[in-house]
Order: structure tokens, then sequence, then C-alpha cells
């Protein structure tokens, strides 16, 4: 039995029409050394942007529905383009919408999630030795709407088909060669991991490794789909994202994943008051303020809280109209803030870890304004001014460039 | 009951965002106004051509399929766009895909025939108060693939909605003013009639008249939807094409119908001969050249046919394979053509008018190359060059200025 790939290419790689015959060329290649493959691509670069100005010039709150049913084009373009390019070099294949496929999502346009993915319309085509080459982002509601995943959600439509297909792997192509050990931008010793766990890949995507999007590693990992992510500008085998960790190096510092443009609002007098804090949180939810970080410290009766710096303001106004409530104590806040995580690719003693992130931090004169660790993460908050100092100075320490 | 109209907006009438302002203005004003309304809509103008030129690019075989996947997506933005419009201007409106609405097509790719538009869901929302925008041009066929109906298809779209709803007119609103007597380009003092019979529309359309599809008035005939030709710039009633011509004003000529850039052919030796004619248009049509006028004459033993211009080098070769197992006679062929039409409101003594128009002709030194009368319209062919001298003569004989 042939191997099956469900293989997504994302906007850059289909960004030109020289790019979609470059990918052609190795999809044929493939085709013809007999890989079953099902495609899954995004809009062309630049296009669901220019949908959007479009329709942000006609009505800035224009109804998601209609955003969909605007936006959705983009993908259909790319698919219909690919399959001419497929169909040139004689590979029999076929571009199918998300309803064509009949990817069954909710009715939450903009940020649809999808409940089931028939397989009945793709194994007929594989089976027939047609290459399916499926509009990534989209799905259809049960009204027969026209429903998007949300930006970033061709990652998911690819991991969703792989899992309903039972894949032998979903890959992911994308401009970069695979998953580094923090971004070479910031530090040009930074190295592409050949392999990473899937918690520590979720913890990386949370925390601002743009290469995957959290949910598509969320749904990778539910139905345990093997993810690959890889460049489709050159060759190599990338980064693959393994479930089955136990033979992999023993658990350490894998990765470093940045997040700017953040502010920090501390309030002095919640922490003791748990009646304040449920209304807090109640409140920024109700006020469409999603917070980053949260840290509370009751000795020293403080809460922090991490978030966007564009929610700032909205923050600051819901906190003004709590505090006639509630008493917050002192609200302070700071803006030109960024988040620096280490990521380990299993559980750590991070209570170390973090005496020797502040150690060295401190070493390179940069304060840490809040510390937050999880299982197998750890923030830090500093200014941004300082990031490629920070990260510098860590992956150094962290040896992570001798991984 | 309040009076429903559906609304058919063409390439330029949706052309730009203020253009899409603009028909939303009106449309959400007549609804306010009481009326029941149905929209379809073309691709804003240059996008179905941006689409075709980017297939060519990739393959200018490309399969139909895959172009119909393609080109859809123009009409797909135009809808979304609009509807966000109607609903800044507080109307409850809903795109929808030809495959929402269930326009059911054949499977011809690229020229798909509607076999039947499900009127359930556009009636329910109706019912409801929601303002249906239907992408034109486009339909599903019974696998669920996207079908385009072919350039021009958006006229047949409002056609057959308004035929499935039976609305109380179709109003096909384009970028002049109704139909006129000529091409007001050619011939300043044409006028814009205020109705025409669908005969003669029917005729205008399919000799060059391009404001509407002659499909679509074959199909408004057929399910007998009164059609109405307007400005969507300009205030005013335009043209309405009754089918029933009863109280219109006596058959008489009533518009001048022109098309460029034809050739013409003739044999000398194949009239008495039916085998080699049965032949001949058999060797035409498998080798995809149509023919436009057809014209022998038995007692000359000639035979005559115009066609496209680009159309002339596949006739000629095919004509020479031809010719290698019949004979032919001499073959003698000439470029640089177009047809003027007379078409009138009813049956006309077209041996009179042909006189006539040989006369006119005549007079003002225009050689008539070949000549083809049917019941309702008269169609000569000239030099292209001498078109508007042409056409001017003849408007100024028939009185056409002053209908």
């Amino acid at each position: 039995m042939n191997k099956l790939y469900v293989k997504k290419f994302g906007g850059t790689s289909v960004g030109s029409l020289e790019r979609i015959e470059a990918v052609a060329d190795a999809i044929a290649k493939a085709h013809f050394n007999g890989e079953q493959q099902v495609l899954v691509l995004s809009a062309m670069a630049g296009e669901t942007n220019r949908l959007f100005a479009l329709a942000a010039e006609v009505d800035p709150k224009a109804h998601p529905r209609e955003l969909d049913m605007l936006v959705s084009t983009g993908e259909q373009v790319s698919i219909a383009l690919m399959t001419m390019a497929l169909s040139k070099r004689g590979v029999k294949a076929r571009s199918l919408c998300g309803g064509q496929v009949k990817i069954l999502t909710n009715s939450q346009f903009g940020r649809a999630a999808i409940d089931k993915v028939e397989t009945e319309y793709l194994k007929a085509l594989l089976d027939s030795g047609v290459l399916p080459v499926v509009a990534g982002f989209q799905g259809v509601d049960p009204q027969g709407d026209i429903t998007t995943l949300g930006r970033g959600g061709s990652d998911t439509t690819a991991v969703a088909i792989a899992a309903a297909l039972k894949a032998d792997e979903c890959q992911i192509f994308t401009d970069v060669c695979g998953v580094y050990t923090t971004d070479p931008n910031l530090e040009p010793s930074a190295q592409k991991l050949d392999e990473i766990s899937f918690e520590a890949m979720y913890e990386m995507a949370k925390l601002g490794a743009k290469v995957l999007h959290p949910d598509s590693v969320a749904c990778a990992e539910r139905y345990r789909v093997p993810l690959r992510v890889l460049s489709s500008f050159e060759h190599g085998s990338g980064t693959l994202i393994r479930f089955d960790g136990t033979d992999m190096a023993e658990a350490g510092i894998v990765g470093i994943a940045v997040s700017k443009g953040l502010g920090l609002v501390s309030l002095s007098e919640v922490a003791k008051n748990t009646e304040i804090e449920k209304a807090l949180f109640q409140c920024l939810l109700n006020g469409g303020v999603e917070t980053d970080l949260v840290v509370k410290l009751d000795a020293a009766d403080g809460l922090g809280l991490t978030l966007p710096v564009n929610a700032m303001e909205q923050c600051l106004r819901l906190l003004d109209e709590l505090g006639s409530q509630h008493s917050l104590g002192t609200v302070s806040y700071e803006t030109g803030l960024a988040k620096v995580s280490l990521v380990s690719n299993g559980e750590l003693a991070l209570t170390d870890v973090a005496s020797r992130v502040f150690e060295i931090l401190a070493g390179v004169g940069i304060q840490v304004k809040l510390l937050s660790t999880s299982e197998i993460k750890l923030s830090v908050v500093i200014a941004e001014e300082k990031l490629q100092h920070a990260v510098r100075a860590l992956h150094h320490a962290f040896a992570l460039n001798k991984v």
C-alpha cells in the first residue's frame, strides 16, 4: 500500500504563478513515484488581506457570514490554478472547495471549528488515482453557508483531513526549513530541530513561533497525526513533530519563542479577594479583552496580566468602570514589552531554570518584569528593546546553538 | 401583494466600490419603498478576464471544470461586497452562490445550461424580508461541481430566477439607457426604443447588439418573463421587451445591428451536390469553425459563408483537406468585412426591404457582398471600412431617427 500524505502549502508557497508551477513540479514528481497525496492550499500571498481590505472599505463591521463568502474565494483561486498546473503535467487532479469535500463546521463565521471531515469523496478520488486539491481555511455549516476557520486555518484543514483519512503524515510546507530553536532573525546561530514533541511544539506555537498555528498542533495531537514542517523552497526533511516522544533525547530546553507588542497591567489589592478577581476576569471577557499571561502573588497581594498593547486602552477603561464598584488598589500599567519563553521537550525542574534565567538576564542588565511557568515552559516579560539581547544570552547559555 | 423584481447588474455596474455603493443606494431605496427584490450580480468589471488570463498563463488548455472553479470566484466577491453595502444601509440581505440557491445545470463546464432553479430557499428569504443577492453566471451540476453559463450568462441567471419565482419583471441594468435603433457610436441620431418585441430583440442580440445575450432573451421568451433593459447610471424607464406585441405599432424596421471582424468564403461548385455540402458542414463543425451566415445560390452553383475573421485560417485549412476528397471548385475568400442587419418588429415583405437596401447602399457607393434574410431580419455583408457610412444611410432612409 502506497503511503498517503496530506500536504499543505501556505500563501507564500503559492504566492505567484512561478511558485505554483514549482510546487506542481514537486507534487507531480512524488505522484509519479507512487505517493498518494492530498493537497491543501492557502490563498495566494496577499489575497486574503486584499479581500479583507475591500470589505473594510465597504463596511468595517461587515457581517462575518459575508466576510467568509468573500475571503473564501482566495483559496478557490489557488486550488483551480494548482489543479491546472498539475493536469498540464499529466497528473489527474481535481480542485475541491471545503463544501465539496464536506468539511463540516459549526456556524461561527470567521473562526469556525471543524465538526467532521467526510472522507467518501476524497477516498473515491484517491482510489481512482485522482489527486484532490482542497481549499484550506474553509468549510460549510449545517445551513450550507461557507465558513472560514480563521487566520492560519489552512493548517487545521490539512490536519483534520489527515486525521480523517488516517494519512501517514501531514506535511506543512512553509517558507522556513522547519522549527528552529529560536527566530533566526533574532539569533543567527538558531538551529533547525529535526524533531520536537507535540507538547513543546504546542507551547512554541502558542508562545509566538509562527511556523504553525497552535490549534492545528492541538488538532494533530488529538488525532495523533504525525506532523512535519518543511520548506517549500528548499529540499530537506524539516522538523517532525512527534507524539511518541519516548525515545527522544532527555528533557531539556529545546526552543525560545518570542512575542512582541505586549502591555502589562498590575493591580495592587485584588489578590486576596476572590470576588473581585472573578468580577475582574468576567469584566475583561465581556469587554473583549484577551489576556495573555496572568500572574498572582498572594504574599504581595498583587496581580499582573499581560495583553496585546492594542487592547490596553479598552482594558484600562474596563478597570476604571470596575474600580467604581470594587476597590482594585493601585492600577499601574506599562507598554513596550515583549515575552521570551523557554520551552522544554518534557517536564523540567523549572525552579532551577527560573533561577538560571534570572541570573543570565541580570548578568546582561535586563530586568524581568514578570515571570510565569507552566509544566514545560517558562516565560519572562521584559522591555521589548532588550528582546534580541535577551534571546541571544539565553540561547547561548542553554547551548541551543549546539542541538 | 408587493411587486417582485429580479434585478441584474453587470460588470461595469458593480465595477468599483463606488459603483457598488451607488447600486446599494438605489436598491435600499426601492426596498424601503416596499419592493420585493432579488439581485443577480456579475463579477466586477475586468475580474473575469483577469482570472481567465491567470489560467491561460498556467495552461491555455486548462480543463473547463477548473476554469469554472476559478472564474466563479469573481461573482462571489461581488455578492459579498454588495450584501455588506446593503446591510450597512439597514437592508437585511444575504449573498448566495449558484450552488446555494440550487441553480441546477448540466455538466457542460464553461457553457452550462440551466435545468432548474429551486425556489425554496429564495422564497423563504423573501418571505422573511431578506433580500437575496445571487451570484450570476454560475450554477451547480448533479455531481456538486461548480459550472458557469458562459460569457454573458448572468443575464440568463436573472431571467431563469425571474421565471422560477414568477417575478413581475426581470430588469437588466447595464451601462446604456436601453435598446437603441442602432449603435449610437456609429450613428448619433440613434433613438432609444421604449419597447421592442421579443422576436426583434432576439434577432438584435444575435446580430451583434451587445445589450443582452441572445440566450437570455430566448429564455425570457420561453418562460414569458417581461424583460426590461435599463441604465444603472441614469434614471429612466429603459426598454421593455414584450412578448405580447399585439398593441405595438405596425411592423417595421426597428433597429440596425452590426457585427464586425468577419470574413467571407465562397465556393463556386458545391451547391448542386448535397453530399459535398453535408461533408463541408460536418468538416467545419468537427474542426471547431462556427459559421455565421450561410447563403446558397443554386442557380449560380455558388455557396458563401461568413465567419469570424480569426477562424478564417482554420476554415481554409479544413477546406483544403476537404478539397483533396471532393471537388469544391474555386475557393475564394475575403476579410475585413462587417455585417449590417435590419430587424423588424414583425413579419415584413423582405423582398421590398431587400430592394430598398440595395438601392440605398448603391446610392452611396457601397457594394453588397452577400445578402441573407429570415422572417424578421435582413443582413448584408459589406466592407468594414464602409460600416458607419452604411449604417447612417440605412438609419436615415428607414427613418429610425424618428421612432
